[in-house]
């Protein structure tokens, strides 16, 4: 098989760098180590930023979004027993974001790429990336037991933090950068109304909780855990009991409990590799860049990633200069470290540190309770989350 | 001998408390261990909030200062090579800060004390604080050999960090919340015009480096040390070379070095002691709190705190109210831990820290880049710096 972009992983950012490249009239094979069912079954955050929406518009697959997504013009941050509202809206000038599950991006861009007729090999056994360093690349993978190869023009790894293509770099070209924390979120999805129409995060004694949503018949809650603890200790109730621990009382309160149907827990982790191109090869999202879930940036820095790639693919096939390729993994590491700044600095100011101490515990709360009284403080915070610019 | 107000210390807290107090007609005695050169001859920042200036306007020790302060509506941060300046005034609204070496302060409250007539005891030995956990307080010292005794209705104690007077408060009852960084600053005086009109923050690999003045023609300069590194070890030609390394080849360029006429290194801690009252003792700046001269919020926050316990003394003397004396705790620790955390803020992004690691480096440049392009971020550090509102 001969192709002009392989993409090696079917997430979104796989699915809408080949949407894009479609648009162009640019052909790719996605190669899916996994089953459609099972990337489907990954839970995933859904807090989309307006440049995230637009692209996966330019990409032909946001008419469900268009539909279904909630637009949301705050936040609230919870502490000394009550909330403190972010007016997103207000303080950017009219920016907000989108509520819809990455689960439904990536099913609405696997509708599309089906529509299209577009090839996405699912279970694509031992993939392997090869001569990406040269002119000539290309892509082995099995598939019920036969070998194939995808010859092409460049590689897109997109296939995560535990996908082969970043492990495929040789050995010291990569130089990595990593925080762990000292904790994960514990995660319920349930069928029960949110308790608010807005995110709330809370800082609490007891740890970290946030009040998320799917949809207006779908919550997401978390909560703060330590980093070795095992989801069969929570039961429903625990869970409930100890999220509404967390909140003030009124939202307490509002707390619909209901039978979870997802539990999970997730490790928190910093993570960047640098560059994020090897000649023929680039990284896009998680494969190359870990953020924790705070600040919901994961899928709007891997989108931010496939807008520079698709830039730069279309300047080649189209104008014949390599300038934006070559341009690539500076200009999306620009983007990158800002959001993993943001990202670790609303972990550090939401979450509590066995190692803070009480110094640190303090200045915490004197952050929190600047941020929340100052329009510049909060300013920052919301033109970091509604996304920054490109 | 009875007074009203025993102030304990003639730093620049204890003679502005005097001062204030004189204008309502309260009485004081301010006590000092050591003798007036020695006090003047501490060398300390000299950046003012407006707030500090207004106040010695009120005392009416702001004559020189208006002749010979320096307005400054703006600072400079470097980093990356060049310079990047906030404007402090542009970003909130017409404010500026005022440059005016603390050391000149003292003198012209000194000045003011003795014109108006008020006792300061110098050399006081010995000084105890005695009873002040009940309606008659006293304070005892010794001068020349012979023992005193000063009745009064308060205490301030406003003697700084190694004073007596926090350490007279009984065990258990103060909370103390503490940070040692692992560096000092090597400052040196000169007399030689500065390298800027306006002050330089730097952030260099091989530390961080202060260009600031007293005057047009008196330079104040710092470099990063190691915590443990000795003064010896800096000949002049050491510390300018250093210096300039630190530095943007056109500041380099624009130091003039000339013989140093003090050279010392401060270690760098943030320190909070609470409560700042226990019954008839009141604790005023140093005494109760200490932050790093990064943003240069020492003087100011001592400052501020005098002008909460002028008000609750003016309320107790002219209005029979102890309200204000009752809130001056809370008041001035709000405003205490802000300053505390801005203090901490500033000196985490513009030292290099043996600890960070790689992934806290690239956390403090992102965190620089993005400060100096978001109108948000730059606000959010100019309010700071020239003061938050009490």
């Amino acid at each position: 098989m001969r192709t002009q972009v392989a993409i090696v992983g079917s997430g979104p950012s796989g699915l809408l760098l080949g949407q894009l490249l479609a648009t162009i009239g640019v052909e790719t094979i996605i190669l899916e180590r996994s089953s459609r069912e099972h990337v489907l079954g990954r839970v995933r955050a859904g807090v989309l930023e307006q440049g995230t929406v637009d692209l996966l518009g330019e990409a032909g697959a946001a008419h469900r979004l268009h539909t279904e997504g909630l637009s949301h013009s705050g936040i609230s941050l919870a502490f000394d027993g009550r909330l403190h509202r972010i007016d997103l809206t207000g303080l950017t000038g009219g920016k907000h974001v989108t509520v819809y599950g990455q689960t439904e991006v990536t099913h609405d861009l696997m509708d599309k790429r089906e529509a299209t007729g577009l090839a996405t090999v699912y279970e694509a056994a031992n993939v392997a990336l090869r001569d990406f360093g040269g002119a000539a690349p290309f892509v082995i993978y099995e598939k019920d037991g036969v070998s194939h190869r995808v010859d092409c023009d460049f590689i897109a790894g997109c296939d995560g933090y535990h996908g082969v293509s970043r492990g495929s770099v040789p050995e010291g070209a990569l130089k990595t950068f990593e925080r762990q924390y000292p904790f994960g979120w514990l995660g319920v999805l349930a069928e029960v109304p949110p308790a608010d129409h807005e995110l709330i995060y809370a800082n609490h004694e007891r740890g970290f909780a946030l009040c998320s949503m799917r949809s207006p018949k779908r919550s997401r809650y978390y909560v703060q855990v330590p980093a070795d603890e095992r989801v069969e200790a929570w039961s429903d109730d625990r869970f409930w009991d100890e999220l509404r621990r967390r909140l003030p009382p009124q939202t307490a309160e509002a707390i619909t409990t209901g039978p979870s149907f997802e539990k999970s827990i997730a490790p928190l982790r910093s993570f960047v590799a640098e560059p994020m191109r090897f000649a023929r090869l680039f990284l896009v999202g998680d494969a190359a860049h870990i953020v924790p879930p705070t600040g919901a940036k994961g899928l709007n820095l891997a989108t931010s990633d496939v807008r520079y790639l698709f830039a730069g693919l279309r300047e080649f096939y189209r104008d014949k200069s390599e300038a934006g390729l070559d341009a690539y993994s500076a200009k999306a590491l620009a983007r990158v470290w800002k959001a993993v700044r943001f990202s670790w600095w609303m972990t550090t100011i939401l979450h509590r540190f066995p190692e803070a101490g009480e110094f640190g515990q303090r200045i915490q709360e004197a952050e929190l309770d600047y941020l929340v009284n100052s329009r510049a403080a909060s300013t920052a915070l919301a033109e970091n989350y509604v996304g920054l610019p490109y």
